[in-house]
C-alpha cells in the first residue's frame, strides 16, 4: 500500500475518529491539520519552523507548481520534498480548485480543462491523467484526483454534470496512476444531498486510499457546510481517511471532526497571521489594536510556542506597525502551533470518548 | 566597569587584533560583526535564527525606536532585550547618523539637532544628553554618543566644525551617563587626516569604553576609507575596542581588521539577502539568475548553515521569483552566517599570526 490508514479509536458519542495515516515519509496522527505551502513554501515560514509548530504533513499546490517553476524543474531539483526542504509527508492538491478559481478563461470539457495561467497568460491544459502524471513527477505522498469545482450557489443541473464528470475523472485518475503513491478521490455535488450521496457512494466503490469532501468553504456558510459534511462523511469508507478540503476556522474544523472528518488544510492560520490576526484558545486577537501597545502578555498565555515564549503582544504590535517581516514570522509560527495544538487536544479527547464536551468547551471559550 | 575589553592577541605582521568584549549579557569575541536590527528586529529574521547564525551581539537604532514605538514603550515592555526577544548584548546607535540622513529639515545647533520624523513629520529634538537618556531607557549594553555626521564630500571648515561639536558632545555624553552601561565615543573628521587625528587623540583622553570611527561608508569609496581607518585606528587606545560604523563589504572589513578594527555593523548581509544576493567564499551569487533554475547546489558548498543544508539554489531562485518570504529568510540566515564565519576565520588567523595571508587568500577567492 502506498499510504495506509490505521483507525485507532471512534468516539463513543460522536462521529469523531482518531487514527494514523502512514506514509513513506512518516506518520500523521489524525485528526490532522496540514499547513498550506502553495508555491513550495508555507508563507512566512521555513520548513524547520513548520516542523517546530508540530505539523506532520503539509499541502502543496499542483496548479501553482505547474505554472512556476514547472514539474520538470521540481523533479530536476530532487522532487517536491527536497525542493521544499521538507522531509515529512506532502499532499498535493490536483489543481482543480485553482484552475476554476484563479485561472482566466477556463473551458472545461470531458477530457479536462483548458485555461490561461494567471501569471503570464500562457495557455495550458489539465486533464485527470495529466494531473496524476504531474503529481507523480512532484513525488507527493498523497495525490488528489482532478475534480470539477463549481461555485456557490450553483444550479442543480450544473452541479450534477460537474459531479458526474468528477466521478468519471476519478476512475481515469486511478487508471493513470503508475507510482506507488497515495491517491484520494474527491466528493463533489455542491449543497445537494442526493448529489453528494451519489458521488460519495460511487467513489466509495473505487480503490482510493482516502476520500476528500471538496466544493465546500466556497461561500455556503458554516451551517450548510456542516449539513454537507454530516451527510457525506458517514457514506465514505470507515477504514479510509476523510479530508475536508480548504477548511478552515477552528469551529468549522471541530464540527467536522465530530462528523467523522480526519484531515484539514487551510490558508487561514498563515494568511491571518500576516494580517496581524492571531488565534488563541480565547478567540482571535487583533495585534494591531492600540490596546496592545504596552502589553507584556504573550499572544496566548497558555501557549508554549516559541513566539509566546519570546515576544509580547506589545512587541508584535510594534513589528506590524513597523512593517517588519518578523511580525509575520512570529504570528505564523504561533497560529500554526495553535492549529496543531487544537488537533492534538481533539485527538486526546476522542481517545478519552470526551470529544463532545471538548468541542462544546472549546467553542464556548473561543466565542465561536 | 559596565563593559570590558580583553585584548587577547595582536597579529605579528598587521594591525589586526583578537579580543573579547565582555558585557552583562554575554561575551563577544572580536573581530565581531553585529547584525542590524534597525526597528527592533533584524530584517527577515527572528532572534533564534540570528543566534543560529553565530552572532553574539546585535545593533539597534535609537533614532528609529525613538520615533516608533518610543523609548517609554520599549521600557514599559521590559527594555530593549525583552522587547526584541534577544538575550545577548545589544549596541545602540545614538541616532546621529539617521537624523542627518533620514530626517527632514534637521537644524543642528550647539545643544543638539531639531528635526522632523520621517514617519509622521512630527518635530523632535535630540541632544547628547537626551541621546544617552534614551539609550539608558532602552537598556543597551553599549551606547553611542551623539555625533554630527557630515556628508561626503565635505568642505574642510564644515568638517572641522562638526568634528569640534562631536568632541564637545562626547564630553557632555560622558557627563550625562547615569547607568552602568558602556559608552563609546565616535571619531569624525571626514577624509581630512589632521581632523581625524585631532578627534581621535582628544577622544582617547576621555574615559570611553570603546571608540568608533564614524562618517565612513558615505560615498568616499574603499580606498579613501582605508586611508581614514589606517590613519585613525592606531591613534585610539590599544586596550579599548575599535568599531568601524556601517561597514561593510567583506573586503572593507578585512582591510579594516588589518588596520586594527574590532567591530563592525552593516545592513549589507540582510539587505542584499532580500535582493537575492548571497555572499559566499567565492564571491557574490545572484540567485535570481536563470542559470540557477535547476541547480541542486547549495548557496555555498562549504557552508554549514541551515539554508545550505536544506535548500538548493534552484529552490531559492524559485522562491524569489514567486515572491515567497522564505527566500529572504533563507538567504538572510545564510548571509549572516557567512559574515560570522568570516569573522571567526579572521580571528583564528590572527591568533595564528597568519592574518595577512588569510586576508589575501580570501580577497583573492572572492574576487574583491
Amino acid at each position: 500500500m502506498p499510504v495506509e490508514f490505521m483507525l485507532e479509536h471512534e468516539d463513543r458519542h460522536t462521529g469523531a475518529r482518531a487514527g494514523v495515516l502512514k506514509t513513506d515519509h512518516g506518520d500523521v496522527p489524525t485528526p490532522a491539520f496540514m499547513p498550506v505551502g502553495t508555491q513550495g513554501a508555507v508563507k512566512a515560514m521555513i520548513p524547520p519552523l513548520v516542523e517546530e509548530s508540530g505539523a506532520a504533513m503539509i499541502l502543496s499546490n499542483t496548479y501553482h507548481l505547474t505554472l512556476r517553476p514547472g514539474p520538470e524543474d521540481v523533479r530536476a531539483l530532487g522532487g517536491l520534498h527536497r525542493f521544499m526542504g521538507w522531509e515529512g509527508p506532502i499532499l498535493t492538491d490536483s489543481g482543480g480548485f485553482q484552475v476554476f478559481s484563479l485561472a482566466s478563461l477556463s473551458t472545461v470539457g470531458d477530457d479536462g480543462v483548458r485555461f490561461q495561467s494567471h501569471i503570464d497568460g500562457s495557455e495550458l491544459f489539465l486533464g485527470p491523467e495529466r494531473a496524476v502524471e504531474i503529481q507523480e513527477m512532484l513525488g507527493s505522498d498523497v495525490m488528489m484526483v482532478l475534480d470539477e469545482c463549481v461555485p456557490y450557489p450553483c444550479e442543480r443541473d450544473r452541479a450534477e454534470r460537474a459531479m458526474e464528470r468528477t466521478i468519471d475523472w476519478a476512475g481515469r485518475s486511478l487508471d493513470a496512476r503508475t507510482a506507488d503513491r497515495g491517491l484520494f478521490g474527491i466528493v463533489q455535488g455542491s449543497t445537494y444531498p442526493e448529489l453528494r450521496r451519489k458521488c460519495a457512494e460511487t467513489l466509495a466503490q473505487m480503490p482510493f486510499d482516502g476520500y476528500a469532501i471538496g466544493g465546500v468553504s466556497v461561500g455556503e456558510g458554516p451551517l450548510l457546510m456542516d449539513e454537507v459534511v454530516a451527510h457525506t462523511a458517514p457514506r465514505l469508507p470507515r477504514d479510509k481517511p476523510r479530508y475536508l478540503m480548504g477548511v478552515g476556522p477552528p469551529g468549522d474544523m471541530l464540527r467536522a471532526i465530530g462528523r467523522g472528518v480526519d484531515q484539514f488544510d487551510c490558508v487561514m492560520p498563515t494568511r491571518n497571521a500576516r494580517g496581524a490576526c492571531a488565534f488563541t484558545w480565547q478567540g482571535k486577537v487583533r495585534l494591531r489594536n492600540a490596546r496592545h501597545a504596552r502589553s507584556v502578555r504573550p499572544i496566548d498565555d497558555g501557549c508554549q510556542c516559541r513566539a509566546c515564549r519570546t515576544v509580547s503582544r506589545g512587541t508584535l504590535r510594534h513589528l506590524f506597525q513597523a512593517g517588519e517581516m518578523a511580525a509575520a514570522i512570529w504570528v505564523t509560527l504561533h497560529n500554526l502551533t495553535f492549529y496543531q495544538d487544537l488537533m492534538r487536544c481533539a485527538r486526546q479527547a476522542i481517545l478519552e470518548d470526551n470529544f463532545q464536551e471538548f468541542k462544546a468547551d472549546t467553542l464556548g471559550r473561543m466565542g465561536e
